[in-house]
């Protein structure tokens, strides 16, 4: 049967998310117009406010109200240290470690030619320019450890060295707590490549 | 790490949506203010479109823009037959059905005394109005078969039998194509319960 004009409308742009298909849009979408009337009137709002208040820092590209972000404003952090990730969520994911006190970078991606992601939707070029800039000296590769995050990495780093700096990547191996025997093959053997002395 | 309070504020609006966990959420956020600014833009004009359009239909509280839904304002439906259901996307599953032909009457719920759901939050005054109209031969008890959807139909069933009608409830027994040996148990007891005359 036929929905509503709106209501499609609804079901549709909910559908639209990642990871949500028709049937939880059509869900989500009856349930904000039932008792969840109120839930949708802020997540409208909500959306307008980020829409209008949440831009890029324009200094490391991390999502950020004002020019820069808290990461790149604070004075606390070591300007030597510059992690390079993919996505927002990793530098969050960083964060959490509590493993890291230098700076972000945040492609907004990985290299994808083929989806037309090149140097330039990466932001390559600001990225050269703060390496330019002389505080930097290690870059720390902390891409995804996917096809295209290494391609990322690989690109990023002959961008370091080229400017005379030290480029590292982030350990792989087997996850802490991590029983061998349920670990892939894949992870198994960089963890044997990267094996390290001990003692 | 601390998010910018515009971006808290989408992930806290969409974190309150059902089966979207925190971390949907911020990857939902994530995306919305990167790549996805055109589809934010538009869910956020789709709920206050669908907000401000889509009411419930006068007649059988089915979501509706205007004051009949398209099933209440149809003349092809017979108003002998009126189906009881607890949701709109169970009035969606009978009519996917196609074996319905009749009118709906959808409760937005079950009868949930310790949640504040009684006979008011359901319409059930309003339907009794729909009975006593003299329209009305026989209700089909379609609300779900979980101990809150038995009490309900029991419910108006007393209440079409009340007004001298005839109340049926939907078959229980297993599932078309279902295998026996997959079946649980209730749902075999039901269906021995509910064993007809063959030939």
């Amino acid at each position: 049967m036929q929905h509503p004009a709106a209501l499609a409308r609804l079901i549709e742009a909910l559908h639209g998310l990642p990871g949500i298909g028709p049937k939880t849009a059509q869900r989500l979408a009856f349930r904000l117009l039932q008792e969840g009337r109120g839930e949708a009137r802020e997540l409208a709002q909500a959306l307008d406010v980020a829409l209008a208040a949440v831009g890029r820092c324009r200094r490391c590209r991390m999502l950020a109200e004002g020019e820069l972000c808290p990461l790149c404003a604070s004075a606390a952090r070591d300007d030597a240290l510059l992690c390079v990730v993919e996505s927002p969520a990793d530098v969050i994911a960083v964060e959490n470690s509590g493993a890291f006190r230098g700076r972000y970078f945040v492609l907004m991606g990985h290299l994808s030619p083929l989806d037309g992601i090149g140097p330039a939707e990466l932001g390559l070029h600001e990225l050269d320019l703060l390496l330019a800039a002389g505080q930097v000296r290690e870059v720390i590769l902390a891409t995804n450890s996917t096809v295209e995050g290494e391609a990322t990495a690989h690109v990023v780093g002959e961008m370091a060295r080229a400017r005379g700096l030290t480029a590292t990547r982030i350990a792989q191996g087997v996850p802490f707590g991590g029983e061998l025997e349920y670990v892939d093959g894949g992870t198994l053997a960089h963890a044997l490549a990267g094996r390290q002395n001990v003692g």
